[in-house]
């Protein structure tokens, strides 16, 4: 680190800095992702994917992006007037992949629209900028291209975000969150269960309406559930399938079920039975299904692709991974042993 | 929109782009925030925000930024031989406000460290580039400062985002996800509730099964959690306030807890008779909610403060903005009348 006393001194010699070191530093500037294409000497078509946009004048509008001296494609770059820079959507993580790509045909199977001296203009990005090319500075290993623009799109979709060297969204801070006092007797706002219960029962409030319609308990729907996923259980396969303190998916259930027509057993009712759905059982639990699905698809009606990814990705992560399981998790659960 | 047959065309009079649109679809491209400081030719400290950075060179290490040459600023960094790029971390918006300002004393009460002509450079920023300004070049209505780097720090911090005029967060994609089969009869990670449900039960596990030790039934924890978040409401209050399809709390159960000592009902028992915890009452539901929040520090140990704040933000949302209500929600539910 500098020293604060010292006014004047010898920069270091570059050799002190590790490019490593670096780029790891410089990859915590967090960008957008582009594909900037031209159009070869050859006639012949050049895009690669690069993060290093940046706007530069609105008036004349001009943009700004670098290219590596050692890039294949910078005497493509360096002799074209024109060139296009599209700015890539959340779900575009693999036509950034195949545009970083070497060695492939890149434009292979993508519809493209020509503009200037016939660059190639891809569609579907969420801002695409069509520039003449009209300065190219001296930047250390790179030559840094500026552009003015000369025709532009724009849609509002989700952009992808480039952060450490790896792909994310963003989120949009809200403006502000009302305080919530700290209570040690009850969960409030703060707590993050809060958020979690209520989403939980607001989406599942109309389903749990209907299985009370339906006469069915909490256990009989439970039972019911864990066969909706796979049908052919045991009694004892449902039983833990379904555990959680205060539910209790016990043989009476099922021969409760087997009673009103909504699943077969395999001989006398016991752990080891196997238990199946009739038609009008796997009827019932699609239809209760059904309304979940609904209520949640309303629930996130606002919601864009990214986002909801987003939440998923977290609530995964929160819930330990990957673990195929459907909760209730299985008695052997290391945080109650 | 570029014609894709017209292979040479005379670019369109700069009247043609509406900088405000142009404004806009350039805002498309999500950026980090830096804030960029120097030494004016007075002595005094200059500083604004900016998130037209970018790096540029490796080797030589070099980065640049780009600013309007109608700044008041624009001199101090014109001559100034040394400038530093600050690289915002996501609980820094405040900070990057403060530097978007103008007319106040912008380093008021912040630690600053010297550099290189005393240049001031900022703590805590998520990485932090010390420059020796290389070139100035043209840059239409903005100067493009490049700098090459003499030292810089760097840490883990996430950072702040700033995408179509707001500031955001970033959340890293995961690197695959398990395709699951779609199904009619059963839910599956494809589905948001699938996972909601997931947590919920996980984070109330523990809880629980110590409710379950204490012989509270479900019903009896629902009336004892809306008293510790309230006390003193009646019967019919509580009712209401802990209604979910399957869930009732009856004045049978408001007597069973009297009985055993958790609360106190003012007269014999009946919709209107308010209810008060004991001593007793409250430190159960405290050890209860207690259990609850330790559970949910176990799940969130691996999450960082923005991505903490981002998931509330989006089940927030999910529920239906700002009411203040606990789940359940009330029985006028819209979404089953």
């Amino acid at each position: 680190m500098a020293q604060s006393d010292t006014i004047t001194r010898e920069p270091p010699a570059p050799a002190a800095i590790d490019p490593k070191v670096l780029r790891k530093a410089l990859g915590a500037f967090a960008t957008g992702v582009t594909i900037v294409t031209t159009t070869g000497a050859d006639g012949g078509d050049v895009g690669l994917t690069a993060n290093s946009f940046s706007s530069v004048s609105l008036s004349p509008p001009m943009v700004l992006w670098s290219l590596a001296k050692t890039s294949s494609n910078i005497e493509a770059f360096r002799s074209a007037r024109h060139f296009a820079v599209h700015i890539l959507a959340a779900d575009q993580e693999s036509l950034s992949g195949r545009f970083a790509t070497k060695g492939i045909d890149k434009f292979a199977g993508l519809e493209v629209e020509r503009g200037h001296d016939r660059i190639p203009m891809l569609h579907d990005c969420t801002a695409r900028f069509e520039c003449r090319t009209t300065f190219q500075y001296e930047g250390g290993d790179h030559v840094i291209f500026v552009g003015e623009v000369l025709d532009f799109t724009h849609s509002e979709r989700s952009p992808l975000i480039f952060h450490g060297g790896r792909y994310g969204v963003v989120i949009r801070k809200e403006a502000g969150r009302p305080e919530c006092p700290l209570a040690d007797s009850s969960l409030s706002p703060n707590d993050l269960i809060f958020h979690i219960s209520r989403a939980f029962f607001q989406i599942r409030r109309e389903a749990m309406e209907e299985r009370r319609r339906r006469g069915w308990t909490e256990h009989e729907y439970a039972a019911l559930s864990v066969l909706g996923r796979e049908d052919g259980k045991t009694v004892a396969e449902i039983a833990a399938l379904s555990s959680f303190p205060g539910r209790q998916v016990t043989p009476e259930v099922i021969a409760g079920l087997a009673e009103r027509g909504l699943v077969t057993v395999s001989g006398p009712i016991g752990g080891g039975s196997e238990v199946r759905l009739t038609a009008s059982g796997r009827q019932s639990i699609i239809e209760i299904i059904a309304i979940i699905k609904a209520s949640e698809a309303d629930a996130l009606k606002d919601f864009d692709f990214s986002e909801v990814q987003t939440l998923i990705q977290l609530l995964r992560r929160l819930s330990g991974g990957s673990q195929p399981g459907w909760p209730p998790l299985p008695q052997q659960d290391q945080r109650s042993g």
